[in-house]
């Protein structure tokens, strides 16, 4: 059998496993430390082990390569990983050279959003669409664009920076050090702390309940909790968080001249409230010749989506 | 001797002119009517008149054809252009297929905003840049984006609308239904417009003497005489200005990994505090990576940029 292991390579752990042509997680190793906080060679190190635990369940199987998924900005050449974020005594670095050279055979890197774009192109929500937009919201806002049936990289790999499009040229401060960016609205620190805030004004809100006080419980997860519930600040919340999103998405539709959206990352998990009204926003305020060929859809790999994007890599 | 003929063709006005395959400016044609009032054929006879013009200056040349910059979305399939604004009785018409049964030859059409990019390339301030962005200020903001060394057109041909970037969720409407666009800020007449009610209450500005309390004459140009004579708020507008059309910049570089921008049309002739605002907002505003690469150039062919931006088309 023919299989391909993918990498999603993190700043605290490295998730691998094994996936099908078809893009089926075949496989799922425990996750071990990228050990982010030494430098490259002891993350290859750890990438090495984590390639041996899947291969030692595939022995008699034909590895045909491996993906890895990698923060930073990826330059194809070599597979260099260019200043990823959290990891130490890492500028320049050919990982997927220096990691070819350990496990052997096949190897192919691409920055994690854009892998994950890669993944639903392949496998996922955005199959059959030569042009789409993966926006990833978690706690951060990424971007991965597919032009032309194929990532679109810019000069040195760091295009689709949807999340620091700003939607407010006087807005709140991102660490970025723009201001307004879509991301110092919906990442997830900002939007929990931005509701946090409101809530002063909303003592109703079923949402004080469920976190009793405490900031740090106040995840996507509890808002949506509570919006099931039909809490109207819950909504309300949901409702003005896809409009920041929409508002940003718009922009990159504007400019591209394409209208298909995939959501994917923990807050997408919000659901109807979250995704009716970034559709709604988008219809509003995108150039009229896009407006009839919009479309949103949630992303689907979801939970393997790190692990199913990297393997996407191999599988072209 | 082998020429281009370059076709602007404008709501109002068909500008024509001969242009060198090194993209000289070699005559110009008187402007005729475009007679967009009447119909999409009216307008191919009035494109065969500046033809005629032209080709009767240079009887022994050798004439290598006919780039046309229309505005409206451009299919370059059989140069179609599908609703051009302002053009009466035109929904879809190939304007390619339809201009080279009437004069033969080569003919070659291309959005407006796109052509002037190309023609920025291949013989002005974009010359040996494989990226850039191009925005030109008017009465609309347009863009036309050359990436790897082409017109990035998008989907249908569209891409590109740095005017319609909202920088502003909750700002001004714009007349594409959107609120905030870069547009609604620095477009001619919403700038006149905004400049006009913030003299109320700078009543000691040179403009107000300038224009003599009449809106009518508040061009960009008197902005710029009375900067040029050192008002402070005519300076202030400029600045004001050139942090809106930066803010919309960042977020294209962001999206695009490019980090050169070329500005033509009117209102860039406002000069040094223009310039100086946009690339300082974007040097503030875009990811850390590409500020290093940041470039801000004023577009070179100006006044004959419609002309030669289409003869470009041929240059190809």
């Amino acid at each position: 059998m023919n299989y391909i292991i993918g990498i999603d390579l993190g700043g605290t752990y490295i998730k691998a496993g094994a996936v099908s042509k078809e893009g089926e997680l075949l496989y799922e190793a425990s996750s071990i430390p990228s050990m982010s906080d030494v430098n490259p060679n002891a993350v290859v190190g750890q990438i090495e082990k984590a390639v041996n635990e899947v291969k030692s369940k595939y022995k008699g199987d034909n590895l045909l390569g491996v993906g890895i998924g990698s923060p930073g900005l990826v330059d194809l050449d070599g597979g260099t990983v260019k200043y990823p974020p959290n990891f130490a005594n890492w500028t320049v670095f050919r990982l997927g050279e220096e990691t070819a050279k350990k496990i052997g055979g096949r190897v192919e890197v691409e920055n994690d959003a854009n892998a994950a774009a890669v993944g639903e192109f392949r496998f996922g929500a955005g199959k059959g669409l030569k042009n789409f937009i993966m926006i990833t919201l978690g706690t951060g806002v990424g971007g991965g664009f597919i032009i032309d049936g194929q990532v679109f990289r810019g000069e040195t790999g760091g295009a689709g920076e949807l999340g620091h499009i700003s939607i407010n040229y006087d807005g709140p401060h991102c660490k970025c050090g723009n201001r307004g960016c879509v991301e110092a609205y919906v990442g997830q620190k900002y939007l929990s702390h931005r509701v946090f805030e409101q809530l002063k004004t909303h003592p109703d809100s079923l949402i004080n309940k469920l976190i009793d006080g405490d900031e740090s419980k106040l995840e996507p997860k509890v808002i949506s909790q509570a919006a099931d519930k039909g809490d109207k600040f819950a909504l309300q919340v949901w409702k003005e968080t896809g409009m920041y999103i929409g508002v940003a998405v718009a922009a990159a539709f504007n400019l591209f001249d394409t209208a298909n959206l995939v959501v994917g990352g923990g807050v997408s998990k919000a659901g109807r409230a979250l995704f009716d009204s970034i559709e709604e926003t988008i219809r509003e305020r995108v150039l009229p010749p896009l407006r009839p060929r919009i479309r949103v859809a949630p992303a689907k790999l979801e939970n393997s989506a790190g692990i199913i994007g990297a393997a996407a890599l191999i599988a072209e």
